[in-house]
């Protein structure tokens, strides 16, 4: 298949380009750099070093032979948007090319705006050039199991069954996102729905969980191969976090009662989801949802696993709470449905000991590229 | 009260703050004047003749002793939000100010966007500004009843109670909006909602249906006092538009097969609504929602209306069916509530014969102003 990837650069668009160009996809990928830019504000980096991207691209040339074609740009640009679809003419887009932090969304007014100027129109964007030269073509794009909150009701994979004074409808499930960046995904989907509506588009919404890992059968293959590890308070997810403070032996930081449970899922799997996605394109005027994660834990929980892993490794690390930076539910219901990836042929990669301890050596090996000032909360939801 | 009206020059807005003012409220208006230059940009135009803001302003002041404080700019400059708000320190805010047309937002890309990015970092404008100098104001947005769409369930006022897998939870109801504007007050009602749940913010969103009349009280007493009126196929209101048609002697042009039904408001009704709003404020925290319409109607029902009244008002006119040019359920269940307004206290002015041949005699004084390339549609969904 010809495949364009958004956000190609990213944690999770660099691996999907190696992992889907090595299955023998024609790939494409597009990128702004937004996540380089954003930690060069920010003063952060990613733990892993990451080369460039045309060294990048030249590095997995050398080790695969297959060369992945490159767009520098913004999709907020339309007639970038459209260059790209126009010359890759792709039968999927995998659109990850989105400002992915809800933090950073939080930090002020600019940053709130731009998020959701950046997610909507860059989305919309794509729309169009679908609309003008791929009206065909399988939307596949990364949402956020973030959108819907934590109702006090099973959450269903994007739409729900509502019985109501004695009719019926499947309708959209409601939404309770819990950022400006939540928000913008939320937005997203709602423009994407219609599109599917009125123009017959095929998309695939994936509300994914919390990734986790950094290692694929592609990145092992050299160093320069290597997709980022942020682990700072703005684009860190929270067991990269935890891993992290506990191999510099700070201690894991639990915001507010830890008993906030999400979704979570290994870097694989995500790779796999988005592959099977490929693979099976929706119907002409469909909008799908999968809920993409395969197991659920509490913060609490995993701060716990991340100690005794700790302990077996030879360490031994506290876990301290901290006063809740984001307003959410500290406790609550959460029992969110995830099976029709796994019907498609999701094999999950679970959360273990071994996982985190390999996560612990690879943090080990950049250990002097940490910046401490960086992994606290600074942002506040209030 | 101190009550800023966002969107102070427009059709309903320039009535309201009239209104409001006349009650003895201190009202402040902003605009960007994005109306009147829409209409340059299509070569439409109001068929009542609208004198510039500050005509209008002075006419006011010469009827009532009433001076309006005015700012003209632009809610997407965050800079003039802020100021705007700092300066009138309001304890309410009536947001009128964003694109109002569906039609206009389906012309193509560009309008798409516009119409997204204005009226959501618009409205994200005002909840900073809000947040920064007047945490306590009562926000009161206008949306749209075309937020819902045309569930096969009843439509509840904003949220739904639903009980699912022996829990329940009440959640905001699931959204099916028609166009690219109304996709955008779906975003700012998440966007709203949120902010009251992490800000503590009070605020009322008017889900208005279709607005159709130009006299009030106020409007009555002097033509430079008069609002709007649009007839065309972006601006138009259909109840407006099959009047203008009857009075000019062209069929009455009903979209598809004219069961699309929806709710209507008298425009004295959109004021009283809007009163009541403000006189009962949201709590702290409280995103409460309003279903603003007194009586549903199909099209083809409204065509109807006008050809009788146009039978004793002289005339004769033809009811034309045209392919629909949106997509739309032509034929639906629709059953929206519409019950706490009245409980408040608003007593409806239903829609007569006598208000349509008003509107009939109305238009005939201007009629040498109609445009008549400017009413069958040419903006299509597809």
């Amino acid at each position: 298949m010809r495949i364009l990837i958004l956000g190609g650069d990213g944690y999770l668009g660099w691996p999907t380009a190696m992992y889907l160009s090595a299955k023998g996809h024609e790939v494409s990928l597009a990128d702004n750099m937004l996540r380089r830019r954003m930690h060069l504000e920010r003063s952060t980096d990613s733990l892993t070093p990451i080369p460039a991207l045309q060294q990048r691209v030249e590095a997995w040339e050398r080790e695969s032979g297959i060369r992945l074609r490159t767009f520098v740009g913004d999709l907020c640009d339309p007639a970038f948007a459209d260059h790209v679809v126009e010359e890759t003419l792709p039968e999927a887009i995998i659109h990850y090319g989105e400002q992915p932090s809800a933090p950073y969304s939080m930090i002020d007014r600019e940053h709130a705006v731009f998020s959701q100027r950046n997610n909507v129109e860059g989305n919309m964007n794509i729309l169009w050039a679908m609309k003008q030269s791929v009206p065909d073509c399988h939307l596949v794009k990364l949402g956020t199991m973030g959108e819907y909150g934590t109702p006090n009701i099973d959450i269903e994979e994007g739409y729900i069954e509502i019985e109501h004074n004695g009719r019926s409808d499947t309708l959209p499930f409601p939404k309770l996102p819990g950022s400006f960046y939540h928000l913008s995904k939320v937005h997203d989907t709602h423009n994407i729905h219609f599109a599917c509506r009125i123009w017959d588009f095929r998309a695939t919404d994936l509300n994914q969980g919390v990734v986790y890992g950094i290692e694929t059968d592609e990145t092992r293959l050299h160093p320069d191969l290597a997709t980022r590890f942020d682990y700072d308070e703005l684009f860190g997810t929270v067991l990269n976090r935890f891993c992290l403070q506990a191999v510099i032996g700070q201690p894991l930081t639990v915001y507010g009662k830890g008993g906030q449970t999400r979704g979570f899922i290994n870097i694989r799997d995500t790779l796999r989801c988005v592959e099977l996605a490929c693979e099976n394109p929706a119907d002409a005027g469909e909008m799908r949802v999968y809920n993409q994660f395969t197991e659920t834990f509490t913060v609490a929980e995993l701060a716990k696993t991340v100690q005794a892993a700790m302990v077996e490794y030879g360490g031994n690390i506290a876990i301290e709470p901290l006063p809740d930076p984001r307003v959410e539910a500290e406790e609550h219901y959460y029992n969110p449905r995830a099976e029709k990836l796994l019907a498609l042929g999701l094999d999950p990669h679970l959360l273990s000991d071994e996982l985190v301890k390999s996560l612990f050596s690879n943090i080990e090996r950049h250990r002097d590229r940490v910046i401490e000032s960086a992994i606290l909360p600074h942002t506040r939801w209030r």
